[in-house]
């Protein structure tokens, strides 16, 4: 049922018949480090997964005892200026490849996601995490400020606790990032993969042009002032309410029967 | 003492002694459905008391089980898109009435209070809650995407949160809600109307003068930079020291005795 | 080790073997109401430090029982418009410079934060407090709704909260404001003054000159879109990437030793 595509760096796992894609950061023995390539490989993923009609959710995952270290220090050393931007591009292009493709993006973290390690979970649109996980942003530690991080990150859990994680540089447990709002489930390490698969089983049983819809509007409203979010999002409601898995849903719940989607057909 | 004003879909009570228009949606067979009769109503009625002078606070509530279930199905199937727009611009002016009159508005929540009705909730400026109430963005799954809720439920209770309610229609309990900020207080079932009340009763004793211009400068510098909300407030702080109520305020505060407010003479 | 300046309102002391300045609001007898003198005295004297090389963090702090109780009201009566003015242009001017200095500030908070002395606390980059310190926004109590200690507040606790704090005017515990994001740490307080100087101590164990340039990034993306801001903070990681405090930081973590920073040499 399940399709897997090796790239060096990133395993792709598509059960179809789940419609849903499991992204494995591959580099478990860096720690699932963010070098170029494979923030290269992870993006050109994402976008592939993006255009396909038949996956509904995806879970971004990493192999091994993390989730990701954040960037690869191993290249991070002795560039030009030229070579640091190409890095900071390509991770910011991955950042944005998460919150733009249709399908909702699931972060399944146990180890530590530190850094832009961080950055991505916080970016990804649910987070679920086992009991030890730990997130933090320790670049000033090393004397690099985690800056791009910090975008994801304090619009995650506030501009208090987000000087805190920047400042310090001391990782939180998952509890804490529970309550903080960076982490939507807190799961026993044996659980992590199932409860991952279930709320992504969940979320697929909607319509993916429906959650697509859904998730492409929350991105292009959060960064407005709420009387331009709202303009946007009533063209964005009367167009969804137009299309017809709207009225079959509605018609469904009318009816008391179950929807049938127009993917699934 | 309470004049009692009965439109078909609302009941609006009004007590000049202590201040206080509580606006009940008044369709409880249909959990308070917003049809667009029951909006149109709502926007006029809090209309009428954003324009009187013996009114501090609204208290915004639901006839019967449910604070209100949302939009009304029943009028959302098979309708034009200029149909859909209009339902969804009516719903915005309710939604932005609720900010702009002059007064603060309670939500007075028990049962559910889901989609539209979980944003009603939501853009109230406080929320009090029986334990028992639930509060969600389902619309996924019947196919549409709440994307206008979603503009007043992200901005109170963070991405990751609000991306959860909306992608798996799930309900949070009140505990839940106010743990992420979107419910101000938790009560019994049968303390609500009391504490409620209480709390109005507490606001009340402020001028409305200084309420009403510190209702009008929050939702005016929220959405604005810091530095473009300082140059604003600077402003709305200087005229309201120079107001009546606020010279009375201090002297009374310097003088140990209670002010005597312009409202109340 | 410790040069101690004495302002008529303002006590500050710079260890520069800790590399720690303590600036202390010195008027106990008015539980450190920010007079116009104050104010402009804490301004000058945060300038000179944001200046310096030698210091790495500020501890902000209030003598006697109280961090502050806010404006000083014996000054707010019966003034023009021009002094009420100068009075909030002042208080701006003094939370804009505790975010514009390089250094981070560190509120360490006993007794009351309230009105303005709240805004101070929810200005600067962490917040210390003892177990019976208290937050609030009473302004509305005497006529002066609270619409620039807002602009901070409500950026912090977030919206249903901050109005709760500004309509009621009701204080709320060091715990509730640890909850809510506005304070990162509640200790006893005996134990205020000796947490507060080691976190200063942790902060400044990184190089200044990076924790500048993440202080000051972290203000200029915070009020951006995401887009925006990621276009600035890529522009920030690429520059402190090239400067010689990450080259070494990056090489001492590689080659597990302890980095050797600029600004110590």
């Amino acid at each position: 049922m399940t399709t897997v595509v090796t790239h060096p760096t990133v395993l792709t796992e598509i059960d179809v018949e789940e419609r849903v894609a499991t992204v494995t950061l591959n580099r478990p023995e860096k720690r699932n480090a963010l070098s170029l390539a494979l923030m290269t490989e992870v993006v050109e993923v994402l976008r592939e997964i993006g255009a396909r009609k038949d996956v509904s959710v995806v879970i971004l995952a990493g192999a091994g005892p993390a989730f990701s270290a954040g960037h690869d220090l191993g290249e991070m050393t002795g560039r030009s200026m030229e070579e640091y931007r190409e890095i900071f591009d390509r991770c910011c292009e991955l950042m944005e490849t998460v919150q733009s493709i249709p399908q909702p993006v699931i972060a399944r973290v146990q180890g530590i996601a530190t850094a832009a390690g961080c950055q991505l979970a916080a970016t990804c649109d649910l987070v679920v995490a086992e009991e030890a996980a730990r997130f933090g942003t320790p670049g000033v530690k090393i004397g690099l400020f985690c800056s791009t991080p910090m975008v994801a990150v304090s619009r995650v859990v506030g501009q208090k606790r987000a000087m805190q994680l920047l400042l310090t540089g001391v990782p939180i447990d998952a509890a804490t990032a529970a309550d903080w709002g960076l982490v939507n489930e807190v799961v026993p390490a044996d659980r992590l993969e199932g409860r991952t698969r279930e709320l992504a089983l969940q979320i697929a049983a909607a319509s993916s042009v429906v959650t697509g819809i859904g998730k492409e509007a929350f991105y292009a409203q959060i960064s407005r002032d709420q009387r331009s979010a709202y303009e946007y999002t009533k063209t964005v409601m009367t167009m969804n309410a137009l299309a017809p898995d709207a009225q079959e849903g509605m018609c469904a719940f009318l009816e008391k029967r179950q929807p049938t989607w127009s993917d699934r057909t």
